[in-house]
């Protein structure tokens, strides 16, 4: 099958050691399923994001083995293997950051890499976050999931030894500009240890706590 | 003496409670003087941001009891009364942040409030905070200064039962563009009890902190 | 009843006083409804924000004397008691800024202060706050709700003798940019004894505005 | 003299009724010098905006009668004739917003109007602007000059009778941003009759200022 | 009739010469409504800006001589009388600016104003500017109106010798930031006799723009 | 037919070569559909871009050889003649750009130039950028069109020897910022030999880049 | 010669057919000289910008031939031959514009154009562009410089027939923000055929330009 | 020594793996060595960025083995030891790039990396990118330090399968905005495995990439 609207990047996986990931939004349903049926047929483990429901309801139809997280609007197919590696920990503000951190862990998830979700835990109550810093702190990796201020990157990362991924939200209004807010605070982050993906990305967040916790496992064995 | 380029409002103690203050910043140093002068003639006590060494050099030469603190930029002549209040805690969250601080401890000070400064508390090694939280929490205002993402007003408020007045500075490079980033971080911050003023505004929010202190214990009294 | 999705921060009225309160955008009406039936069993006052008629129709349903205002968005069930304590006094420039003023009123009196407000006394017809302010001088803290150019806190603060918590809000078009330039207005208010809250807080205000009316009380009696 | 670097348009005092005005920013004092001499020798009366101390002193040696203001920056040799037109009122908030008060004062002079100034009359003590209304209210237009949060504007429009042309200055600092909040604050100002030209151009407002008061003369005499 | 969510300034006629506008946007249709009628009943003249056609629809059922103009969406009962004055032209740049240009129009002329509307002459195809040149200078002042990078104010204010009121709209996309390109262009007009209102605002253009034609006028006689 | 809301520049063919576009946003459907009749009456080759289906279906129902372009919102009637000139190579990074894509396809192509459209090269797969390069640099001038950071533009020009119009898109989310991230990046490409149009100006990037290459074969036989 | 901090691109020339071209501005004068010498021993021809005089000085005395434009701040040894081609039009719209003007007639003329600059034709005094209109015609692509509103380049693109680069200047104050009015009026240009270039950067217009002018000629002959 | 300006987090080894680190900007010289020398007093390794000349003079009179590198203003006094571990390779766009880059190397150095540093790899000449492949290849983890547009980020993030730690820099002028469009680039970068520090942090990259390098070591042990 052609498409002449996309090429999908098969050698990806050689160069990168990942497949490519479909981003769904901005594609119209025919040809994100285009996309994906093709990368279906060539055995390519498909994980799509922003994958709206009328998009997984015609998928899963046609897949049953396919699998749709409505929240976190990821549909996977397959997975990467995870043999031997470390824990992905993904913590978060608040209620309102669920989708972002549900796709972070979905993506950490399917590349590979266990995980662990802990909720709720913004620094306004911040006896929440010291009460699960012993079970965090087994993580070989942090994504810190936080809208309006942002602080949780900060604080958590001045309390642990593993890089922190953080990914501002789009959670507040007014002066939070759309995530602008938190998306300042986590790059003027006090503690070193702390980088930043894009505001809402909670894929990019997923993705490069995968690549960090495997990496490890991974170089020691090559 | 008249001022052509200057009304001094004489009748704002009346108004407000408490005499103008005058900021330097802006005026050359002869308007500031003759400005600084003309209140002392009129035996109104003086405060004064912003006010450079050259004019301070000048005015403490003519009046022995002026007093300057060069690090705050603050001069003053007198003072106001500070019978039966309670204290404003001053805690900052780096060591660059001290100007600014010390301004917000001058400024409560002559409005006669007690003040408590704890310096380079920030949240990167939060235990620093901790450590001094029983002595914080006797105060009947915070005042908490923070550059970079502000972190320190969220998660202060967060631990007290008494406002919080926040003041970004501009301590920071990059992408805290001169001090926005700690201001929308505190402006968002998760944590109710939190209102911000201008960033580097260590006047401000000494200014508020001993309106809100002293307030208390004058309507008790009233 | 476990919440998968939040921590309700039970001990938050011991640490600060005051119970947690419900934020409720950016949660579906179901986490909602969970989060405040889970207060309610363990007999928390609350108090939620932002709540959508569709929630408020459910929970009053069940608890009869929950109380919601529809314009202010806000559901009560409880309160915080309010003897012995001084007054908030509420200004709004505009009749467009009233959902916040009314959010910031109720907010308040949840919280235990009495509170009074005052309508549509913008600075375009000075005279109309003129009229208001002995009545407005009676207050121990005043919050200013303002729109557009936000001059109302400025202009109210040069006149009072307490502190002036200012709510810009989004009341405007074009150029106010969502409520920056009343924002900025507000942070840049050339009057002392003004401190800001983020764009449409009317919740922020009335808590900080009770804090600084009961606080003076309470430490008076401490 | 032919200048290769700039064209005079000496043909604008026909299209517009005035000559053109010399804006020594960005240019070299030689530059300068030349364009004001070359409009000199056509006889063009000259007014020179933003010009340095170097550059008056080089022409107030050749050209006697030429007239500089060090605080404003004009420089001005002879002027357009002023019989029978109405009067301009320049107020101003602050002492440090003179500069641009001024810019605004000479250039409505130069251009043939009456100009009365009044400084230091900002909204944080409002009792000065109604002590000197009744005198502003004489003028046939206003022009408003603030920094900070520009609210004089504003509450000036809503007292008198006459088009305000407001000039946000870059007085402040912090979330000012160079005049900014001034220059948002007075395009959203509440009150009808107010129109805004650029940060600090005291110029622009002069002119236009000078352009409605004889305007008005002109027309009801044509 | 009391409203409790509007104070009707009904002294602004004798304040400033005209009486207060109703700006709809913001309110509901009762409360746009009860204002309007109170104003009615009260025999001051309406004028209401951002009135939706459901709002007309009512007032214009139970008050005959209501005029409504749903494309500049401003509604007028009565009119302020225009004996003996100038006139003023609009002009726009293009084809999407004729909301806002008629909101100009229906405003100067509720004022009391003779206006000429000129449409589509925007600098892409200058030579329509200047066919309509000798007709624009006939009048006693200029409102400028355009979108995109608004260089219409600019180019018009080189070729007449009245004051130019700039109205810059939100007409484009992308990089015009909702309106923000035309009103920096605006701003940064190179011609003087250039000042600018907000974004979109048809109706503080048409009212400055009348109170200049009126004023000078009046003055004269006075 | 006149036109009463537009003015049809008619003689926009002989000063600058082609005759006017018509931009549809912002007109309703009557204006357009009015225009573009009266251009088709006086025999002008029509162009019309951001043509929604509404109008695309009235005018091919009365004008057969009109044709739309859904995805580009183009619709054209008749042709500039394209005799003798070379090729636009326009280049898009992802599925998501097309619909900018190929409003630049449709424009150059109207105007004369044969286009060459290669979809899907974004610079996260370089590889694809290289095996379409021969094909390439075949083309006497390049538009680049890409969201997100927008590197395609950089990338690309660093490899060929004719002129790239760069496009940036608003496809991406958070701190793309409407397409203000790929705006930015391209202009600050790295590589020279780069200009920029507004964001989504597909029209703009096809007008430009016919212009260079048709403009070239003009001149060489002029 | 090894140079560690940079690599020169000596392919540069076979890839794009213009050699690379150093840019001084973060460069130390010691790396600058030795990549310039580098490349001079490598008889590539050199061209430099930014380059300041402390460089320009040690240079010319070593490289007899070496040319430096203190003004446009660019150096040069040897050129680019510049047989059969067209002409460049550069034109700007101030005095203050001529440093970025001449960096554009520089870069130009040493990658094989001709060049012709006039200056001081903004759209204030439009009369000055029309009567150099039929020279700037001749040219075969134009370079439109301007500052403050950058509204020449809108205006010049609706009388020219050829491409015009845009450049905007910093060239103003306050809400120019540092040339941020001249790029979005530019790229907001109202007439086709516009594409823009980063603030100040005279040296990508140039370059553009000359890639425009000689592509043409290029391109008939292969 | 007891130090009241500042409190040393002695205990951040045992809690986060490392020491801290001395920001020496916004502190006086003064300041900065009297924590330096109490932390070297308590035999803690001391790493202090942006450490200026005359601080480093300073201490290396007192401290022979202290080491300081001039272009990356990063001064060391011991270091992290450095058994078994991966490599970090830091590449940079640009020679002006060189101060940020040379932070990163000297800081994953002194924390106990391997590092390889590859220079002025811009993707304006992407084959020198692509010469360097190989050697790249074999890190851990990558720091990408460009400016401007930043796009080395998002090309080199789709070469290898490694984490990436974007720089942007503020090396740019006009639309770079201080290093925002490169920011914005790398937070939009089109490849996945990207996260992104401050502009200019080269520390925090630094940091960042040894935990990710060390962090795969040290759990593959543990």
């Amino acid at each position: 099958m052609e498409l002449d609207f996309a090429i999908i990047d098969a050698l990806r996986q050689e160069r990168t050691g990942y497949p490519e990931v479909v981003y769904c939004r901005g594609k119209t349903v025919d040809q994100a399923e285009s996309i994906i049926l093709d990368m279906y047929a060539r055995e390519i483990p498909v994980f799509a994001t922003k994958a709206r429901p009328a998009l997984a309801k015609r998928l899963c139809r046609r897949i049953p083995h396919a699998s749709y997280d409505e929240c976190a609007q990821t549909l996977s197919i397959g997975a990467i293997g995870n043999e031997k590696c470390g824990k992905v920990a993904v913590i978060a503000a608040g209620t309102s950051d669920l989708p972002v951190a549900l796709e972070a862990v979905r993506t950490a998830e399917f590349f590979g890499s266990k995980v662990q979700l802990t909720m709720d835990i913004g620094v306004a109550g911040i006896h929440r976050l010291f009460e699960h810093l012993p079970e965090i702190r087994t993580a070989h990796v942090l994504v810190a999931v936080a809208g309006m201020e942002g602080a949780l990157a900060s604080v958590a990362a001045g309390l642990v030894s593993v890089p922190v991924i953080a990914v501002p939200t789009s959670v507040g209004y007014g002066a939070s500009f759309g995530g602008l807010s938190a998306l300042l605070g986590m790059l003027n982050a006090c503690s070193p240890g702390v980088s930043v993906v894009n505001i809402d990305n909670g894929f990019g967040a997923g993705y490069q706590a995968n690549l960090i916790n495997r990496g490890g496992v991974r170089h020691a064995h090559g």
